[in-house]
């Protein structure tokens, strides 16, 4: 039960929009030379350094900025193997649709359950390094009964925020028989993997003959609705097509991608934005040399966005948030302020959770601590690694 | 006396065209399951692990991708000041001229040495931390003949490749009087900075009213070489210009940025390979949202090319080489091979330096560690800090 009082912040980012005497210019609820007191994992009290409370512990951060830990709403961690050749390929001209999936699903089966779970504990280490607080992890590169259940129960030992995608391909040994894989998804696939999910996602996607059309989309959602997950669905990355319209349709949590999207898609989203958060990967388009989606287009229209990494092994394998927020901004319209909030209490939108992404008492205490004196550097210092969890059981901040 | 030999090197890239053994099909000079022994900070051996001689030390870096030590060969370090909300503008449409250099020339002034020295310092500490292990750094915030001296003796406390750039801008106090400021950089300021550098650079750019005509940069780096000093210039980043043509004409080392290219200038390049480098500076274009300088045409022109940061507090306050690599495999065409070379022998090139960027027994031992089985994760892994210059002094790769 001790408290510890954090001091030395030279500049607070809290996205609460009720703090007193904050600075509300830019929607972030920012003080200047704040403190923030936390007692058992959560915000005991935010404000003024000079008004800040005792506390049983004091940290200095030495005049560092201080922000929301990121929410890094969309990535597929549980993978195997190394396909850093065919992005070098597509670097050459070779385009995406999908097919190397099979190559991870093909390592992923092969690896041992410690081999996994050595991986996705380094992996999510190596984001908790770069500032990101909360993940949502996917299953989808086992695409069997066993693999996915597996890969939901090694997520599940490091977030609680696991989302089950069996749909996120029709395996190889099913491209004949694409009703037989559905029907595996929202039966006896479904049944093993609910118990180790909050969520369910499908890729559907007209344009891969990998992934899933609108009706095979909307039974899996419906299924895994009925088992009492949320719902998610990754749509309109490669081309026009349904995911958006569905996802609004469904009430799903997010839908993810929303790089080509319709003028009806876009005023179905801005008609959705209390239920539905349009989730933007621009380290996928980056990877992939594709074209980014249109943030400032979703803002203007009252969208509600999210910024993810997506991070997985064939089209975006960076786990970094701030590099995500810089391509936000260069690529896609964003102000600084804009991309950090969607990538802090936006992607908490997308995984229904008030608990994150705002600096509030009585929220989980997910600080992140810049190596530098404003929010502003994460997209100013485009590529250095400024941003990291603050873990108060350490003391390397001073 | 005592040396190190460094095993469990899972690929080793030396960039020596001649190592017995190595793969040599992306001009790398790659081995698996390499071996390096040190002594002396110079590399004594190179080989397969097996093979490796006996050291009083032994290192392992456990499976890890080494690669030589990055060489940042265009940077402005020795600022003071904060320009972030500059750029935050700029991000919503105020485009960039040169203007905002004296913002930094007065808070540079300002600063005390010590202050100066700690800022420099921490920059120098931040690339190091993140693979680079050569460094040019140029005055240019001082614009005076005091303050130009103290920025050279400063940076060169840091490194050797110390770059007198009086002939940044116009310092405003000159605006009217053009003639005299550079017949100061010429004359007083030149003579005062001359033993503290080793080159002299010149920002020639007709489409800033803050930059220096072709006249103009042509006496400065006249004066320079009259000097003793090797010759680089800043040219061809806003628009087209006389840059390119003046560097080859007068065999400067290297002509930076290259952003705008007519066939003339790109044929003069490829003449002048032996002599000149183009050097692109892509986090510059990332952070002013420009076109990028096209690296594919030079290279298949025959212009030998380097990877540089420009890290200065204008238009690219990246200390990154990882995100410039990355940034020249996306948007300029080149392989991860390619700019991995740029970034290492192409810009020891531009520096004429032989004994670093090759990893080869005599060289320095200038190695940088990745934590990724390969150097293709630089640029598949974009944003991902895995790169850190090895310091045989620790014992923390483990």
């Amino acid at each position: 039960m001790t408290s510890t009082v954090i001091t030395g912040v030279g500049e607070l980012v809290t996205n609460d929009e009720f703090l007193d005497g904050a600075d509300h210019s830019e929607q972030l609820g920012r003080l200047s030379d704040a403190a923030i007191v936390v007692q058992d994992g959560l915000i005991a009290w935010v404000g003024p350094a000079g008004k800040a409370p005792d506390a049983d512990d004091r940290r200095d951060v030495g005049g560092r900025a201080v922000i929301p830990g990121f929410v890094d709403s969309h990535s597929h961690l549980v993978f195997a193997g190394d396909r850093s050749a065919e992005f070098a390929a597509r670097m050459t001209g070779v385009s995406y649709d999908g097919g190397g999936i099979a190559n991870s699903v093909a390592a992923t089966r092969a690896a041992s359950d410690d081999d996994l779970r050595a991986l996705v504990g380094a992996r999510v280490a190596e984001m908790r390094a770069q500032g990101t607080t909360t993940v949502e992890i996917k299953s989808g590169y086992g695409l069997c009964v066993e693999d996915e259940v597996r890969a939901l129960r090694i997520a599940a030992e490091f977030t609680s925020e696991t989302t089950f995608l069996g749909a996120h391909v029709v395996p190889p040994e099913y491209a004949d028989r694409r009703g037989e894989y559905v029907a595996l998804v929202t039966g006896e696939m479904l049944t093993a993997c609910a118990p180790h999910a909050r969520w369910i996602d499908v890729f559907c996607e007209p344009n891969s003959a990998h992934a899933f059309t609108e009706e095979e989309a909307r039974a899996v959602l419906s299924a895994g609705r009925d088992a009492g997950l949320g719902l998610r669905l990754h749509g309109n990355q490669l081309g026009h097509g349904p995911g958006v319209r569905l996802a609004v349709e469904m009430g799903a949590a997010s839908v993810d991608h929303c790089t080509f999207l319709s003028e009806a898609d876009v005023e179905q989203l801005a008609a959705a934005s209390d239920t539905t958060v349009a989730t933007l990967l621009p380290g996928v388009e980056f990877s992939t040399r594709s074209p980014y989606p249109d943030a400032r287009r979703l803002l203007d229209a009252g969208v509600s966005i999210a910024l993810a990494t997506d991070c997985n092994p064939g089209t975006c394998y960076s786990s970094s948030m701030p590099f995500v927020l810089a391509l936000a901004v260069r690529e896609m319209g964003l102000t600084p302020a804009e991309a950090l909030r969607a990538a802090t209490g936006g992607s908490a939108k997308s995984l229904q959770r008030n608990d994150i992404g705002v600096l509030r008492p009585g929220n989980r205490a997910d600080l992140t601590v810049l190596d530098a004196p404003s929010y502003l550097h994460l997209s100013y210092r485009a590529g250095v690694p400024l941003a990291r969890a603050l873990d108060l059981g350490r003391v390397d901040e001073s």
